[in-house]
Parts: structure tokens; sequence; C-alpha cells
């Protein structure tokens, strides 16, 4: 994005004689850093060395599966599947997201009632704020959060009140899991205005897979201030190490507060097909679908298809245990990469996302750098110094922190490890010359 | 849809003990007929005979043309059209739209301000709404009008002002221009909270291609009260007998406060690709960028570059003349129908729908017509007479009225002609079974 000034004209005080050359844009933008130049334009490719590795993004240099591919070209050559679906989505794909989720939430799935296709986990989630928020209801989300939240919190009236997991990892080898909840700290920011609590896990950027035990002890607050949850588990299918990742919609008493967020994007590779679904009780999903059938009317027909057959077959090719394995491997490669240099980093246990604690990486001050990373985190230079001296480009973690609490994310730098293996070997050899820049 | 109450246990009120077991839903809800059932779930397959002929949706029931598919399957192969596109769109597709539209916009377009990709035509209107309205603003519809506007206006906290296009249609063969503005009663609907203005032409359901001095006159309207103008040119394509379409935009100080609205799904009969874009100044395209990016984040991307290839190979092919014959040769083959049932419509001059004069169609009262029908215009219980005794289906065209003026529209039933001949040709003889019901 790029919001120069010149192109916003507008102004929520414009009144009288100015007022005819102006429309003035409407005041929610003002909110929820919707102007701000973020992350994603700094460190975009185009600022950054041609040949820059982009360990930045979140999306996978390698292609969806085949047999999922070829499925959207089946689609393509079909009269009905080049047309509108249904807003509640394909019937074939609310089949496939019924048999396919049924075991895991332990419980039937009504595909008309408590499932809904959206244009993305993204769209999915933005429908199910402006169902549910009130002016003024407060949303709870775990710091540091997927940067989208919050104007999508804010857009739709809500306030944002942010609750850090504090980072433990005093460790000589610490875990995603030892960033944690203080659950006192999480009690007291809870006021009459709470509405809703945003669980995402695994964890963007954290990497940590909630145990048990926290999602119980999440559970009891939801129940005690009657809170809708959102899980986010978009990155359910990618938990390592043979740890558990528990469905918080499965906890006793929470099915019918909890809406849980799913991606065919994360799932299959495929994160430009735009293709998400919600698993939960009709109170939730039927207000979300009257509003999803306004803002996109329906999601994309032939890749609704080829996501309905992704699932279909997925069990019978093992699919999703293969793709965990490949992604443990990539992310082996990476933290290796670490290791060599002597950084210290979280271990992530989902997802596939590393943070890395680059509170050592000793970058000169007077380095040239552009505006937009001056005045920001002491992250936001290190990430910049990263990508232009050694070629390999991450995100700054302090932006996913409100401004109150940013310090805690500016020891950290996101890279993304849903690359293919030779992309993150050569990332991994790059990155050896840190080893000057470390104090 | 399908919103039983039973589902929908929200509500404003609900305080105290109750509210234990309810997480009320947004009041945004209540309004804009949200929650209501529509027509598209009433006149739905599901409800209608097995064989009935659905001329009642807008969709085709033919595919986008196989040069188009395949370009989407070519973009399936290659890594990076499966990933997140740039939120603008992706850049194939803004210069495809640059060189296809700077002609008859008549002006050159700068694709990255001037041009926004969107997840259909729908979604680009939301986004604008949620950009531009404030509680309150007014916003201008003329009547009938397309469904959607009306509660992705009041999601965004706007107000709808109805303006009816009044039927002149008491020649013998009226045309779809004999539909006309009363610009007194315009300006009447106008006051101080008027901040949009909804232009549609060529016009779903009239099929009015609104005329150039029509089109300066609501100009003059729009510089008057600084109204930002939506001009809905989704079937731009679509224009007949030897019209001409003009561009709202193009006359003199529109373009300033104009956004046209455009739908890849329209012009090559792909709805279920869900793409669209909007092309205006930069104080209108950067904070609609600002809503999109965060609503949808990105458009699906490999049927953006089908799209892209679309346009770009068009003006070879002579596609857009070659596909507005075909379409010319429907509607006259639907209206030969009419014609020879000797019942009265509006001859559209655009877009692909035929609004038939039903006053003379005299159905049993007492026949069983369902709850869902009882209780509305007498269009609804005309279309569903049409429906179960002849088996087509079409579409009540009071339900694209305020209630106040739905009287207006309870005279017309919408048929859509965006289907092949041969359908058309068996809607064409099962209709005249209606000869037996004509007083
Ligand atoms: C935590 C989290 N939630 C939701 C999303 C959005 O997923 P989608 O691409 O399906 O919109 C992402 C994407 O990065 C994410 O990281
Ligand atoms: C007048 C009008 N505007 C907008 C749209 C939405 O188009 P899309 O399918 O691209 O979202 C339609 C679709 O029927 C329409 O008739």
């Amino acid at each position: 994005m790029s919001l120069s000034p010149k192109h916003m004209n507008g102004s929520k005080n414009v009144e009288g004689s100015d007022r005819k050359n102006l429309i003035p844009f409407a005041s929610r933008l003002y909110e929820g850093r919707a102007l701000a130049q973020d992350v994603w334009s700094i460190y975009n490719a185009l600022n950054l060395p041609a040949d820059c590795i982009n360990l930045g993004q979140g999306y996978m240099n390698f292609s969806p599966p085949k047999w999922v591919t070829e499925a959207a070209n089946d689609a393509l050559q079909v009269v009905a599947t080049n047309h509108y679906s249904h807003p509640k989505g394909r019937i074939r794909l609310r089949e496939a997201i019924k048999a396919f989720y049924e075991p895991s939430f332990n419980r039937s799935l009504d595909p008309e009632t408590e499932i809904l296709v959206t244009s993305g986990a993204n769209e999915g989630q933005y429908s199910v704020f402006t169902a549910f928020l009130e002016q003024g209801d407060e949303v709870i989300m775990f710091e540091p959060f997927f940067d989208q939240y919050l104007p999508s919190v804010t857009f739709n009236g809500g306030k944002p009140v942010y609750v850090p997991l504090h980072p433990h990892t005093d460790k000589v080898r610490p875990t995603s899991n030892d960033w944690t909840i203080d659950f006192d700290e999480l009690r007291r920011a809870i006021t009459p205005k709470a509405k809703m609590i945003i669980i995402n896990t695994p964890h963007n950027p954290v990497g940590k897979v909630f145990t048990k035990e926290e999602l119980e002890k999440i559970a009891v607050i939801a129940e005690e201030f009657n809170l809708l949850v959102m899980a986010d588990e978009v990155y359910d299918c990618l938990v390592f190490d043979g740890k558990e990742h528990v469905r918080f919609a499965t906890l006793p008493g929470m099915w019918d507060r909890t809406v849980t967020v799913l991606s065919a994007g994360k799932a299959f590779a495929a994160t430009g097909w735009r293709i998400g679904w919600l698993i939960g009780p009709p109170s939730i999903i039927a207000p979300t679908l009257a509003v999803t059938t306004r803002i996109v009317f329906c999601t994309n027909s032939p890749l609704q298809e080829a996501a309905a057959v992704g699932l279909e077959q997925a069990k019978e090719r093992n699919f999703f245990a293969i793709q965990n394995r490949e992604y443990e491997e990539r992310r082996n490669l990476l933290t290796s990469a670490f290791d060599k240099l002597g950084l210290k980093y979280s271990m992530p246990e989902g997802s596939y996302f590393v943070l890395l604690d680059i509170s050592r990486v000793d970058f000169p001050d007077n380095y040239p750098f552009p505006k937009s990373v001056e005045g920001r985190g002491r992250d936001f230079r290190a990430c910049w110094f990263i990508a232009m001296e050694l070629g390999v480009s991450s995100i700054p973690v302090s932006e996913f922190y409100c401004e109150q609490h940013c310090t805690i994310g500016e020891s950290y730098a996101r890279f993304a490890f849903c690359k293919d293996l030779d992309t993150l070997r050569r990332a991994g050899e790059r990155l050896q010359g840190l080893s000057k820049y470390i104090k």
C-alpha cells in the first residue's frame, strides 16, 4: 500500500467552503493504523535488493499439490463451478469440511448451519467482527498479534484490548511455548465492555501451540465474562515434535461460544486462492453468513471445488502428515543456521514462523536507514540491515504489538520457513555473514 | 440463506440473567433487511420444481470463453499466481485494465493509484461504503435497485434514500428507457446529510441505459451537493441496438468524484470467479484500498491472471462485439415469446434482464402459495405461480423497492436472459401456457 498524504485529502473537520473540493473519507480510517504504512510495504521486494531471499512474508515459494490444482482445472471445465456459489459455500466443500473436521471437533457438524465458507480466513474473521461488534465493544487479543486483527476490529467499532504473551526465553534453548500468558494480567484487562477474545493457536508469529491447561484457563474466563471466542487455528495442520493441537471449541462448554477459523491457503499451500472456512454454532454462523453475503456475496467457485477435493483426498494420501514432516524439516534447516551463529530463537512448535532474538545483532547506528524505519523499534532497523547487507528479509516483531508493549517485540525478527529447502539453505548460508555483527 | 429465528438468538435488549446464554449479534444486522428471507432463497432451485428453467438468478448457464479458462489453468501451474497478490491487485491485471479502459475513460489511468482489483464488484462496492460512510450519511439510490446496495449501505452506518424510476410504459412497445427520473423528486430527496449517489447504468433490473442528458443532469446535482458518485457500470459491455453507453466519470468535472464499478463476472461469463475492479481518482481509490486490504487482504490470484488475459486479448478477438450480438439474440428470443403472448415488457437497451408486465396475468387467488410469498407484493405470487405452473422462474421486482414505493414494482417480473438459446427457446415455449391466464 502506498497511501501518501497527498491522496488522502479527507478530514473529519472539513466543513463550509472547503467542503466543495473534498469528499472526506470515513473517520473509521483514522483508527487501527488503517492508513499507516505497514511492515509489508516497507519490507517489500520493491524496496529490497533484487536478489533478496524473502523470508518476510508468510507465503510459500512452492505450489499447491498437483492433484489439488488439477481439481481446480477440472472445475474450470464445468459451467456451474464458474458461476456464483451459495453464500454459505459450495455444498461439496461444506460436505468435505464436515467429513474432515468431525473427528477433531469430536461432534457432528451440520453443513447448513455450522459451516461457512469465506474468502480467505481473513474475510471470515472480518465478517465475524461485523456480525458481532457494537460501537465500543472490547476485543481481547494476545500480543504479538496477526496484524489484520487490529483494523478489522476498529473498522467495526470495536476496541482492541492487548494482553502480551511474555517471552520467558532466558533458557539456553527456549521454545515458542516459553511465551506465556499472565492470567492475572488477562483478568485485569477484562472490563464490562469485553465482548470477544481471539486465541490464535498455533500462533503467528510466536509459533506457540497453546497447551490444554492454558486453553482451559481461558475457557473459564470466557464462560465467566460471557465472551465470544474467535479460535484462529489456521495453522492447525502445522504442529511439530509430536505436540498436540487442542481445538478450543472442544473444551467443555466452549462449542456454543466459539467460532473456529481455518484456511485452505495454509492447508494446501494456496494462499492466493482466498478460500477459508468458519466452524461454529448456528448462533454465530447465521449472523456471520448474513454479513459475508453482503460483503462478498460468495467466495470464488472453482477454487472452492479444488479445496473440497483437497479435504476429500487428504486422508487417503496421508497428505497432512507428509506436509507436516516437510515443514518440520524446513524449520530444522533454518534454525540450524541460527544455531551455527549462536543466536537464540524460540523453537516453534507450530505454524511456519520462527522468532530470532536479534538483541545481540550489532548493526552500525549510522547505517543509511530509510525514513520508513526511523523512529520505529530497534527491530525495524535490524531487519532492514539484515535484508540489505545479507540479502534475507524478515519482519520486525514490534509491529505486532500496541505502542505501550512494543518494546517486548523489539528483540525479535520473524522469519517464515514456508519455503523450499534449497531457498532456506541459501538463506542460512547468507545469514552466516551475521557472525561479524554479533556482540 | 436460511436464517431461522431459532438461530438468531441475539438481541439488543438482552441483559441480566439471560445474557449468560446469549452472545448478541450487532444491531447493524437489524437494518437493511439483513436478516429477512431474500428473494433468492424463496425462488431458489430447492423450492421450485426440479425441472424448472431458472431465469431468476442473473448468472449464465454457459462457461467463460475457453481461452480465458485456459489462462486460469496456466496460472495454476505457476507458483506465484497461487499465492497472495498485492492488495491493489496483480500488476498484470491492473496493466490490462489500464490499457483496456483508457480509451473509454478518455484519459490515462495510473495502475498504482487509480485502479483497484476487488473480490467481485460487490466487495468493491462494500469497501467504498466502508471507506466513505459516516453514521447517518445518506446514500441516494434509484429504484428498483440492486438489492445488495441496501444492507451494504446500512452495515456501514449509511442511510438509503430512495428515488424511484417512473415506468412510463403505457406505450404499445415501451423500452427500458421509458423508465425515467423525476429530477424535482431527486432534488427534493437530497438533504444536507447526502453523501453519495449510486448510478447503475446499464441498469439491473430495468435494462435502462441512462442517456447523456440524464447523466448530465445528475452531474449538475452531484457537483452542487458535493456527492461522491458510485457509477455501477458492471453491464457496460452489454448495450444493444447500437445505443451508446456513456461513462459517468467522463462527464466534465465528474472524474474527481466518481468511482466506476466493473466486473469480470459480467464481462467474461464468470460470475463465480469473484473478480471486479474499481476505477477512480486516488482520493477515492486510496481509502478504498485501505479498507479492502483489511476485509479480504487480496483477491484470488489465478483468476485475476485469467481476467488479465481476457482484457488483453478481447480486442483482437473482437470478443465483446461478438458477445454483445449473442446477448442481443438471446434478448430477442425471449421477448418474442412475450410478444406472442401479447404481454407487455420494457425492451431492455442494456444488461441481461427484461421486465415483464405481469398485471394481466390472472392467477387463481386460492392457489396454494407458500408462507414466504404471502403478505408480499402481487408480483411475489405471480412469480411463484409462473414457476410452479409453467416451470420458468423469475424474480418479483417489488423486492427492489423500499416499502413505500414497492407498489411500482408489483407489476413486474424480472427475467434473466444470460442463458443459452436452447434454454431460452424452451422457456419461451413453456411460457406460452400463460395465455390461458391472461385477462
Ligand atoms: C494467524 C492468521 N490468521 C489468519 C490469516 C489469514 O489467512 P487467509 O490467507 O486464509 O486469509 C493468517 C495469514 O497469514 C494468519 O497468520
Ligand atoms: C448492478 C449490479 N452491480 C453489481 C453486481 C455485482 O457483481 P459481482 O458479481 O462482480 O460482484 C451485480 C450482480 O448481479 C449487479 O447486478
